[in-house]
């Protein structure tokens, strides 16, 4: 059996579905990689809770549901302040798990593998801002840095690439990478205005007080970067083409439906160019999805056309994804 | 640069066009991988050409091109005419790679094992039938098996399930993994009697002079029990349930229609129950794929319903799945 230290930073709602995951499926993956997974920290943004010995990842739970931050832990754990900047190079884990939003955090995770540890992250601009720098950090000390879910939650198509598809030239992508936007859309086919659309989007928590990110195509955008970074060569999302929804008026949703169409926020990934916009796809095309499902066609020198299709968002299809990233990573290590 | 020897068993159309990708794609998996194949051994029935200093492929699919049998060589390498049993344990080679249809070819891939190497195959029988003991055998060793091509050609169904899905326990997979099937069921629907849909295929190479491996389900079959063997645990093809579309009327074609539906070859896997028969499909299932497509639903505890779709057969889309095989085993050795 071997033991795999973990430091969990980000304890939102994603960061806990992946402690509930580890909680709650540890034993089935003793079983089946004869993997022990020991939290060693976890941190959100009120403080960092620390035992080399390994956290009660229930108690941890608990805490943060009941008191809403760590801070108020009264255990006998040891509540720091430190930034993740300090943290990660102190704690004596073997890999750092990045859940959180934090824009910077391409800081920390150099900082991690400068300490010889590995990274596994949903956090998207450390990638779509500093893909080169950040893996060629990694692969100089031979640490595994992964981020399956910041793209397509869970659903593979980062290990897709990176790690299956190893014989074949990828020549294009085409893919809906974005719930929000998608949701927005469908919910103006059926006639609602872009506004009354994005209310009730954000009333049902499928987009955020703030909705630039996924309106704009920001979100879509980063997702687009990294998927470039990966198929052909690093860029950064100042590099990319991007339109969002937001200019979308009823009208527009109209015509499309004339035509049989139907419009969905599109990012279109080739060597060197990289768009997001929204465009009008067939109905019968992979890439007219509903709700939070995401897609992607991929072309390929050998294979032709690879389609892979599946859930975009969600806590337990995203823990999926950094979950899965935690194994390979420990299947590295013991 | 790291250089790593290939034997190559087979040298039918998957087996050249396996060689013409290692010819033609060798400059860019150098630059890519750091990766050079030197192919030592190449195999078809009649003869085996051995040169450990490396053959010249251009030479080779030259010979075989122009007189049919590789025994046909008269130039300076050497040829042999040693069994696959006795040459994969001769040959110097890293990895010895069968794209034959050998049935028994499970005794000279543990051979291979047994003289370390790793085995790389698109052969579905000796999974199908052997899979505990093969992969048990290269796990004792340490050393890669991998098979990638032996379901859905290249479309990588193979690696999502053994190397990206780690943290998913999956439920249940709904695949058409055989495009035979899928041509004379489309034929059918437009009106062809299923004999007149058979000969159709045959005439244009998508079924084969004696069809039956895939008329009786019998590739599928065998397709679905190796997904058993990755997704859940080790089976072999006798104790699956299978019936083909041998007996399927243009009559149940025509009710198929009259209900929306389509009629497709359908694999179903759940743990401990494989099944392949005719099914109705709805057309707007992702299983209602056409020609030579294949599709799998996989569902799972975390993410829920993946769908991937792509390429199911064909030479180069098969080639695509051996040689993303070679590429990971040879960065694994080097």
């Amino acid at each position: 059996m071997g033991e795999v230290t973990l430091g969990l930073f980000g304890f939102g709602n994603v960061g806990r579905a992946v402690a509930r995951v580890l909680l709650e499926k540890g034993r089935e993956f003793e079983e089946r990689y004869g993997l022990k997974f020991n939290v060693v920290g976890v941190a959100d943004t009120s403080a960092l809770i620390w035992d080399p010995e390994g956290l009660d990842l229930r108690e941890v739970l608990e805490v943060k549901e009941r008191f809403g931050r760590l801070s108020e832990w009264r255990n006998d754990y040891e509540v720091y302040e430190l930034p993740p900047g300090e943290a990660v190079a102190e704690i004596n884990a073997d890999l750092v798990v990045d859940v959180t939003n934090d824009r910077e955090a391409h800081t920390w995770h150099l900082r991690a593998l400068e300490s010889g540890k590995g990274v596994i992250t949903s956090n998207k601009p450390p990638l779509a801002f500093h893909y080169a720098e950040i893996i060629e950090a990694a692969e100089k000390r031979g640490l595994p840095y992964l981020f399956e879910a910041t793209v397509m939650a869970g659903t593979p198509i980062i290990g897709l690439l990176r790690e299956t598809l190893l014989g074949d030239r990828v020549e294009s992508i085409e893919a809906v990478l974005n719930g929000t936007t998608t949701y927005i859309l469908s919910r103006m086919e059926e006639g609602l205005g872009f506004e009354e659309a994005l209310k009730e989007a954000q009333k049902l928590g499928i987009a955020e007080r703030d909705p630039s990110g996924d309106i704009l195509g920001i979100d879509a955008g980063y997702k687009a970067t990294i998927l470039h970074c990966l198929a052909f060569y690093p860029i950064t999302f100042d590099e990319i083409s991007r339109r969002g929804i937001d200019e979308i008026t009823s009208e527009d949703v109209r015509k499309a439906r004339e035509n049989g169409k139907t419009l969905r926020l599109v990012a279109k990934v080739e060597e060197g160019r990289v768009s997001v916009e929204p465009l009008e796809v067939p109905r019968s095309s992979p890439l007219a999805v509903s709700s939070t499902q995401n897609a992607a066609v991929i072309k390929t020198d050998l294979l032709g056309e690879l389609v892979i299709r599946g859930a975009g968002a969600g806590l337990k299809e995203t823990a999926s994804g950094v979950v899965s990233d935690i194994i390979k990573a420990a299947l590295g290590i013991v």
